[in-house]
């Protein structure tokens, strides 16, 4: 099948030698949900399996896209190939980033050597932009050392991030609420390395000390993973070296411990569940007759029938006949 | 079927008198996803669809909860019955509230017309808990007048609790960060009121006038609704009466509008959906052979099949036969 730039083996060959503009065209088919993702993915799967997926998360202001843009130096001075997905939930409704990619990042604009994408966070049963775990697997595919996932926000995005990532970094700053705040964002059940940023700020201290306390309370089994906390100034590249080494210990352990395995494999899971949802979803909208979501949505909210009643026709029809 | 308490039917005949304790109970059925569960929905369905739902959301610190339990308050002086649903981001894998009910809002401790539920925003591909929805039916059939959906966080659980909501009523406070940070919250998307909260404190105009500049420029169909800006000290009910009074104004427009019945028609679809997506999900767990989601999962994650294919192998399976 030939289209502008290529047939899709053609297409991802070019994305494998490290063709950017090849990498973009892959994850924009994903975005637009292109009916050659099958033939892409397919494509893909034998080359996956190889990046180090960083998420990177924290409440709004506390620096996640400074601390994104010092940790891409840091990596590219060692050599190593980054991928950024910026997920932005600016626009859920409109599906439009408020910063674009450029004004983001615009000291790694020029280096052939990352690739930087603000994807948007589309949500609703896809939580996470569903589209997410098939960049990552672009990305991963086209031979990128390390992928990093960062979410604007707190809540459940975090959580989702943690599913997605070999290593998930939390990230604080002094005067950002208490640590009653920060346990309510479930951030400690998450994090596999914790950055206090802004730490020459006042009150950086406390927040590490507490944060330390916190952590030491969790329980852990024997052999689990003890995140450090880290502190850094990114805005000026302080501690970007340790959080790089801190990262490659974590990476160091998932291999060890096999827990790497097993988040591969949670990342795949999600990955196929994300496309058989949205499959489902799609045939939903287009059954017709007395299976058709919004009819049946219509018959619920009129209390005609129940939402069970509704779901249990939605299911037998989701493989395309009865149960 | 006679259990502790009661019948279904028994159940759901005392909770429509308003006895809490049959609500309460109710309510964990539907987080314990009981298998009574089916029956309880087909016994509530006629009796929905009267409440009005209120979505309150806001970044940590904004004083939510505060906000929420001075709206009690007032809704309780004016003779209404108010529920309010809490969906606690704080421990999505532990699935426990790290504040229980009777800490969060001891002041309404021993109002019978008062129920106040923390629920786990257990997420995943649900999202907000796939419990919600279904919690608001349990309510919103017992006949509360008002629901409130309290969400913590700054992201996708707002955009879902303005799909559940009849009006979602977006909290803000001096200091909590800018403009740019509102916006890239997605938030000017979602609110039908706006309320600049702690409005005692320095910085509170600024908010109030950039917040109104910033939806100014949003643009609106004709007839569409105008948001307001209001201003509130929640800890000593300040603005609380006009709060309520534009809440009440708002869901005149909901009913003139035609919104009100196009917003109950999404959040009847969202529940159906969030029921069948879980049933498939448990069935995909047990499919066995080659299509259990596992070993697909497995297969994926090593390269030996892409994620397509492996969705392809749910989808058939999904109503117990091929496509």
């Amino acid at each position: 099948m030939v289209r502008r730039g290529g047939s899709v083996p053609e297409l991802v060959a070019a994305a494998r030698t490290g063709q950017v503009r090849a990498v973009a065209r892959l994850v924009s088919m994903v975005e637009d949900a292109s009916p050659l993702l099958r033939e892409v993915m397919a494509g893909l799967a034998p080359y996956a399996g190889h990046a180090h997926v960083v998420g990177l998360t924290g409440a709004p202001g506390v620096g996640k896209s400074t601390t994104t843009s010092a940790l891409v130096t840091q990596l590219r001075a060692a050599g190593k190939r980054v991928g950024v997905l910026a997920i932005d939930p600016s626009s859920p409704f409109s599906g439009g980033a408020l910063l674009g990619d450029r004004v983001r990042m615009g000291d790694h604009a020029l280096d052939q050597g990352v690739y930087i994408r603000s994807m948007a966070a589309r949500g609703h049963l896809g939580g996470l932009s569903w589209a997410t775990p098939q960049a990552l697997r672009v990305l991963d595919a086209a031979g990128f050392d390390v992928i990093i996932v960062e979410t604007v926000g707190v809540g459940q995005s975090e959580v989702e991030v943690a599913g997605l990532a070999d290593s998930t970094v939390v990230l604080l700053a002094p005067g950002m609420g208490d640590g009653i705040q920060a346990a309510k964002a479930g951030i400690l059940e998450i994090g596999d390395l914790y950055v206090v940023n802004k730490a020459d700020r006042e009150g950086a201290d406390v927040v590490r000390r507490d944060l330390r306390g916190m952590l030491r309370l969790a329980e852990r089994r024997a052999g689990a993973w003890d995140p450090p906390v880290l502190a850094t100034v990114a805005s000026r590249g302080d501690g970007l070296e340790e959080l790089v080494t801190a990262l490659d210990e974590h990476r160091a352990w998932l291999g060890e411990s096999g827990e790497g395995e097993r988040r591969r494999v949670r990342r795949a899971r999600e990955e196929i569940e994300a496309i058989a949802v949205t499959e489902l979803r799609r045939r939903w909208e287009h059954l017709g007759g007395r299976a058709e979501l919004d009819g049946l949505a219509a018959e619920v909210a009129a209390g005609r029938t129940d939402p069970y009643a509704a779901a249990d026709l939605l299911v037998a029809e989701a493989g395309g006949s009865s149960r």
